[in-house]
């Protein structure tokens, strides 16, 4: 239907790589297995660097939470169209001007746009925790990035094994 | 410890606004109370336009895909680092050359610039999948997602409101 809509989570931005991100001075194991010195050490995870005191998880939610904005302004937007066009054109007016990057900032300006908008944004507030909370479905969020890195690992290498293989650099 | 490192999730590039993303002839709620007209309509979510075939849970599965895909490559620089310099150098050489902005790219270009990259990269692959399945803590995440969006909420208007508040305004 919208297919060729443009997504705000598929164009990551991912700096090459952060200075001093590494610590020279420990050895790592790669893989959970690969390295239990006594059982005194609990933790059988990988060593995932540069988080700092966050956690990849929390960048994770924090990356939903702007998604989560985004949907809400989708859906207030889709409903004001029908019902109440002076509101929807507002909004549309106000999105034009802001990035939705940043939710809150976004959501903080809205407030501060007039009565009219800081209602618009009171909804937008709600519509996001009410999605976050009762229609995102998180089982299926785990269950499809389980199946998508199962799925693009085999595609690469088979990718890579068809392009390699005798019988295609004969031809 | 590192926090100041530059996050890949912390930078989405939102579009303002997808075109033709509305549908104005159809009616939709805002709530999942809000429009129950009868019992037989079972979906009680709230309409989320402009996601085409695809639904937001894939496209945050797509993006966590990525977000995984840039966590094994630090992972796999971190201990390659400690214990062998000569491949380390050769990623990181790779890395300032190509984006990790699309992480299944990323690791096909790397299978594909030398039989030593090649082995990288499927260490890169085998390194995601666990990370994905075994180390990613998605009860945590979901906890933290719930937690951001009451507390970002509670805190947005809480400044709205003490910025227009009479004792405010009086200074």
């Amino acid at each position: 239907m919208e297919s060729s809509t443009i997504l705000p989570l598929s164009q990551l931005s991912v700096s090459p790589w952060p200075k001093r991100a590494h610590q020279p001075t420990r050895s790592r194991p790669w893989t959970r297995r690969a390295y239990q010195p006594t059982r005194l050490i609990r933790c059988q995870k990988m060593y995932v660097p540069g988080f700092g005191e966050a956690s990849p998880e929390a960048k994770a939610a924090k990356n939903l939470h702007n998604f989560f904005t985004y949907i809400a302004v989708r859906i207030v937007t889709a409903q004001l169209e029908s019902y109440n066009t002076e509101a929807y054109e507002e909004l549309m007016e106000f999105l034009s001007r802001h990035s939705l990057n940043d939710g809150d900032k976004f959501c903080a300006n809205l407030m501060r746009e007039s009565p009219r908008h800081r209602s618009l944004a009171l909804r937008i507030l709600e519509v996001r925790s009410a999605y976050c909370k009762n229609d995102f479905e998180w089982d299926n969020l785990k269950r499809l990035a389980f199946k998508m890195v199962e799925e693009s690992n085999t595609r690469l290498m088979r990718d890579y094994v068809l392009e390699t293989s005798p019988e295609e650099q004969e031809k």
